[in-house]
């Protein structure tokens, strides 16, 4: 915590640049005091990572340098010796390690705010249930989980809890990605085509992601939905209907259970059309947004870093360069913004559920081979 | 004609570039001597144009200059005027120019070889037919025809015929095309994935291209088939299943009779996934080919000039560049060739008749809102 001038500017800065708007005085947990417009607060946001695989470790933790309003307080864990090492790295106090079996304790430690669920997809919704029960708020990573119905539960839980429900669809908090949505509701002409995709080669065949169990699919869940969501935010609209096509490689051990590549085109209310690529099998991520007057096109699209941003209107190719950020901070910053103001983060639960619907029905479209409508 | 020495020696150097093989001695046309291998010959093929649009003046007209086999000798129109005017500056005696009324008597024109049919999309059978009938050898533009069965009757009847029929599908005689090509089909480990996008922002809605029974549908038809044509040359395979979604901006006039915007998927056996985009709506030209080792991409991919290759492989990207050459002229040349040697074109009437199946199931996988499985 610090009241240093230098951090009450950046806070300033970052709301001006963030857009936030109001900012309501209601507090959120009774361990935060939020603070009226314009009245900076040294306050951070604490949380406990849930889960310490790759992405806690080599992109959350480093991470909370780049915060302005977040810090990291406590692991849960299963493996004791990892945390502590990584407890002493990161200065999270040893009396703030958690294992699984006695993760509900958590509630009685008034130095965790948020819960940030990192953990294999089918754990999503129990640990999101059992923390929002604690008492904690709660971001989860994507896929939400890995049924709608996982999704309601914990919308449920945190909203019955009274505590904040949000995903990690980190792009949303970045920069290049906010430029591309922009540029396509506006930026080139009226939005007609959208092309999306992302996939990856993926390796090692006995990870967790190539279980259905665990995974509750394949391509499509982990990286697919990538694509399904440049579709939903570049056009701002949800899809009204479906087309998919499914194929692994037989043979291919990484491929027993779930599905390797899995392609889908979506429709959307305001006559926009989307083609996806999903795939485990090749490396390829890249949103295009095509208007009638140009297109604008990320290409990586999804890497923590390295973004690339082209734009083609009257026959020239321009390529913006943006600050670089930690993705991750700015993620996690937006939702200890909403947890000091009391705001309903850009990611919530239904957000998270709005792609494990639209994922469904994809999956239901490439299985019956027709297109699948969906509820508006 | 001309058998000045530079000319052999282009020609021999031409059939070694093209890997034109064993070279028959079987004489394909009357007023053509058939030359053995290795033996250059310096007679040109001589065309005769039917339908001075603008295709036929922008494009084909200037292409007679960079042929080393094929040169112009008539046209075909409805305006004399017009043609007289083009006959003067391309060199076209006055009385190799028919019109439609007595285009048939073009059988009695020793003068003229091949029969290059430039007309909207419903004339071509019909005057494939007539051409054919009065012994001259066919080039048909793209589509072939509005229907399957316009081909097969265009194939039967050439076959009756004995002329020689190719549809002038001329990105397969173009270098970039061709290097992608050899690039998906082993440049990138195992290809997987295409993505195929064949668009342009259509203007006056007046056009026969916006007319169903002249055009015999929308985008997909002019410029879509560009797309298709990637995902089959690309693979080398003939899709097996196919998806679609149809969308057309109410209340543009432009959009009255035939689809604005048709993107398709496509199933080959090899298990490829194609997802291609078809659109008189927006801008938008690019074929990637995605396998596990990397991928390949041209954009532009089907213009007429300017083509950019981009390979990605080992995450270094290479932008190869390849001599420029008039496409029409090259096209022109190898049936030219065909013709010299006896040889089958690589785009025959059976390639026309192919696209034409395809795009009927991608026009009935959309209406009817399912898969729509292709014969093998």
């Amino acid at each position: 915590m610090s009241n240093a001038p230098w951090e009450r500017l950046s806070r300033r800065k970052f709301l001006e640049a963030s857009g936030a708007g109001l900012v309501t005085s209601r507090l959120a947990v009774p361990t935060v005091r939020a603070q009226g417009p314009g009245e900076p607060s040294g306050r951070k946001i604490r949380y406990a990572l849930v889960g310490l695989g790759r992405l806690a470790i080599g992109q959350l933790m480093p991470a909370f340098a780049s915060c302005k309003h977040s810090t990291l307080a406590a692991f849960v864990s299963g493996d004791r010796d990892k945390a502590l090492k990584y407890a002493a790295e990161y200065g999270v106090d040893p009396k703030n390690i958690y294992n699984y079996d006695n993760y509900d304790t958590i509630r009685d430690n008034p130095e965790v705010d948020v819960i940030y669920i990192v953990l294999p997809n089918f754990m999503h919704a129990e640990y999101t249930i059992r923390g929002a029960q604690a008492g904690k708020h709660i971001l989860c990573e994507k896929p939400m989980a890995n049924t709608p119905d996982d999704c309601r539960e914990m919308i449920a839980t945190c909203r019955k809890a009274n505590r904040k429900l949000m995903i990690g669809y980190r792009l949303h908090y970045e920069p290049y990605t906010q430029r591309l949505i922009e540029l396509a509701q506006g930026g080139v002409g009226q939005l007609k085509v959208v092309d999306a995709s992302a996939a990856f080669n993926i390796g090692d065949p006995n990870q967790w992601r190539l279980r259905r169990k665990e995974a509750g699919g394949g391509s499509l869940m982990d990286i697919g939905i990538y694509a399904l969501q440049a579709a939903r935010y570049l056009t701002g609209e949800e899809p009204s209907e479906v087309n998919a096509m499914e194929y692994s490689t037989a043979g291919d051990p990484r491929f027993k259970e779930v599905e390797e590549t899995i392609n889908f085109q979506l429709r959307f209310p305001s006559g926009v059309l989307a083609n996806c690529v999903s795939s485990y099998g090749v490396s390829y991520n890249r949103f295009r947004a095509i208007g009638d007057e140009g297109w604008a096109e990320l290409e990586p699209a999804s890497a923590y870093h390295g973004l690339h941003l082209r734009v083609s209107r009257e026959k020239s190719v321009d390529e913006p360069e943006l600050p670089a950020i930690d993705q991750f901070a700015a993620e996690m910053d937006h939702f200890s913004e909403c947890i000091l103001n009391d705001t309903e983060p850009k990611t919530p639960g239904d957000e998270g559920l709005r792609d494990l619907v639209a994922m469904m029905a994809i999956y239901e479209a490439a299985k019956a081979q027709k297109t699948v409508t969906l509820a508006a």
